[in-house]
């Protein structure tokens, strides 16, 4: 544990690579050694070295350096690499992050017996963009001044790309990020010791994860079992049909297992599985925001007809219900607005502004009938303008034991409405099917803490 | 016809409202008229007169005007939209907007008789945002100065909020459309005069409908079917569940019927279903840039590994196969990049650029087992630049019977990305999943095209 630690949360770091070579399996080269090295010096609290092996943009040896530093980052080949890490392992450096790959498997195993012989923890080989810690700047990635900001979500990804178009989307949209790890072959650090620290973790809330097999399996899912209770993990997984699996297995050394297999270990460690990196991202928003779903009876409120029924059918392809309004709401409503028609989805005609939205949503949120509320707010052929939005999150706030999710569907009303909603405690998606496959996933972590007790 | 023509190709329009009455049903107001107003004179290249009623506008009654228009525009409450619709038809005006909503049961059949009587045709009422074309520039949406660019897709929507988010969409994303109608309540003007009109219409390559419900659904079937051997259609449904059929019911006056009595009609027809808005914008853009799918077998072309594993599970859960790659195209590409794994998927690994792309796109699309490609093309994490998406379109042009669909997953990649194509033959989508159903779309229309033959 404390090496994993050393991980997340190093006090210093030496950035081992070189400033010539060039090779193209595995990707060492001096443009990524030299994006790391600008990264870190941008964004890390801590203290950085730098150890080119040609000697020209820092140290030269780890000898060199004034002091033992906590964590290394390897940018070399394969067996310079391991070289390096052997060093830094005999002068007790606690962890590696070992980004390039092209690793073969004695390669693997020299490192493997590096972890047995010394206890040094690794990260990779093949970590790709390594680590982000957003609380102290650790940023081992590549990608210059790529950094997402604060928050809870953490993700642990198995792939190099697809933790690249998450974080890519992250920074985006400014989605907040605690934690962001790239495990690749998983030789010695995998996703249980991850998972544990991640559980540890005060400022995650939300654990994401991409998968293409897992070693460990009942260890893993003992694990996640006891992390749900406090905190939702989510899962996508790759490699679900024969043909991606083979593919899963030259790509991260997975071996994938059947998808019904790895299905069923989910559910049995109370993990939510989500079908594509949007919908993840999504999820995981909604459940750093908002409570969970704890019943299956939503109420669509809503200024346009159209998107609200394409919000009906998807509610009800994702196992929810629409609540039957009671009659005390249905009478408020009635007598409030006339015109409003109150059935369920709410239709409060085009013209609804802050106002109206504001108190139908009270009253609905008051309904016992209502476990939890989709709006939609349309700009495009309505009179909503994005700061009436406002008064959505205000609504929400009143009634915290519900959720409220939003929906602003299309291209620029999404924008729009997402600058406004995006620091506050509501999210919002760009279609009424994604906030309805949301809604699934509040719902699905309320059973989850249910079975807990 | 020739009317149903005026609707979109008139010489002489006039917009007839009010700069007084607001009327919150129905959506009259003096805000919505201007907006109109002012869209009509900003892009409309033929005739534009304002009939408000008030007198403050423009002209106070039809007498006044120095012609006859083509097509009256209303939006009034309505029975002020009646009465001026009925000075309409005795002077011969062709053709009405009816965009203003709230109308009675027996105020539609006013206008139906109006119909009957002169022969006048109607659009709507409730049609909302009523007509766009952009070849002319008649755009009578009451959205300031949205106007989509000139394109080959054409949209029919019985939402104006469906619409508007489709609307909004294809501005955003500057997404070529051709004519764009909003139907409403479909008191005259229904999916089966706007189908014979946009078949004709030589802007139109693709037609997309957004339906709640549909009357004559027989004509219907019988008028799709004889397109859809020229011009793709593709329809989203909304009121499938009952609980949103109850509302549809409601929102436009459709009796929605069962979704398994509909998807046969459609299936019948020859009509492509889609599951949401984004899918049917992504499919509609790849049916105008690209051929349709001869066969299942794709092969997928990738710069990262992971969203190449999800692109597989996608591709197969769409229905479609991984080609087995020849021999001779696995050899090849063997030869010339050591390192790239030759199974489909093919990971070109993250140094890929321009160069690699155009050369291995080449054979794979060449190879006699790929009948098309989803290219991947990552930036975050890999060396792979937005102008090198341009050897992409260059491999798909020179196999113009093959299609090839290109993701860029993420945030900022796909915008940066689909800069570079958005004006190209390639489309480009934001995930592997979306891809896969676009090429799903393909692949569809490809067994309609076959089964006519």
């Amino acid at each position: 544990m404390t090496q994993a630690k050393t991980l997340f949360e190093p006090s210093t770091v030496v950035l081992i690579g070189s400033s010539k070579i060039t090779q193209k399996v595995g990707m060492t080269s001096p443009w990524l050694f030299k994006n790391v090295i600008h990264n870190m010096k941008k964004f890390f609290k801590g203290k950085t070295y730098v150890l080119d092996i040609e000697g020209e943009a820092g140290y030269k040896s780890l000898e060199e350096l004034p002091e033992t530093p906590d964590l290394a980052v390897t940018m070399l080949p394969p067996n310079q690499s391991i070289h390096q890490s052997e060093k830094c392992a005999e002068r007790a450096v606690k962890a590696i992050v070992a980004i390039t790959g092209g690793y073969e498997n004695q390669q693997r195993q020299r490192l493997v017996n590096l972890r047995k012989e010394y206890g040094i923890r690794i990260l990779g080989p093949n970590a790709i963009m390594g680590v982000i810690n957003t609380a102290n700047g650790l940023n081992t990635t590549f990608e210059k001044d790529v950094m997402p900001c604060i928050g809870n979500i953490s993700v642990i990804a198995q792939s190099g790309g697809v933790g690249a178009s998450i974080l890519d989307w992250a920074c985006y949209y400014s989605i907040g990020v605690s934690k962001f790890v790239f495990t690749g072959d998983k030789i010695d650090i995998d996703d249980v010791d991850l998972l544990r620290y991640l559980s540890e973790d005060p400022e995650t809330r939300v654990i994401c994860l991409y998968v293409e097999g897992t070693q460990k399996g009942s260890e893993f899912i003992k694990t996640a079992r006891e992390i749900v209770d406090r905190k939702p993990i989510l899962a996508l997984k790759g490699g679900i049909t024969k043909e991606a699996a083979q593919r899963a297995l030259s790509h991260t050394v997975s071996i994938a297992g059947s998808d019904a297999v790895f299905d069923a270990a989910l559910k049995k460690a109370g993990i939510i599985r989500v079908n594509d990196v949007e919908e993840l991202i999504n999820a995981a928003i909604a459940l750093v925001k908002q409570p969970s779903l704890e019943g299956d009876r939503i109420a669509i409120v809503s200024n346009v007809g159209g998107p609200a029924i394409l919000a009906a059918d998807a509610a009800i392809k994702n196992g929810l219900e629409l609540a039957p309004l009671s009659r005390k709401t249905r009478r408020e409503i009635e007598r409030r607005y006339p015109g409003v028609e109150v059935i369920n989805p709410i239709d409060l005609i085009a013209d609804a502004r802050a106002e109206r939205y504001s108190i139908v949503l009270d009253m609905v949120l008051s309904d016992p009938n209502v476990d939890g509320v989709m709006a939609i707010n349309m700009l495009k052929s309505c009179f909503f303008e994005p700061e009436d939005a406002r008064a959505i999150v205000e609504a929400s706030r009143k009634h915290p034991s519900k959720p409220v999710v939003d929906v602003s569907a299309g291209g620029e009303d999404f924008i729009r409405v997402n600058k406004v909603l995006a620091d506050t405690s509501v999210p919002v998606c760009n279609s009424p099917e994604k906030a309805a496959s949301v809604l699934r996933v509040l719902r699905a972590y309320s059973r989850i803490l249910a079975r807990k007790t």
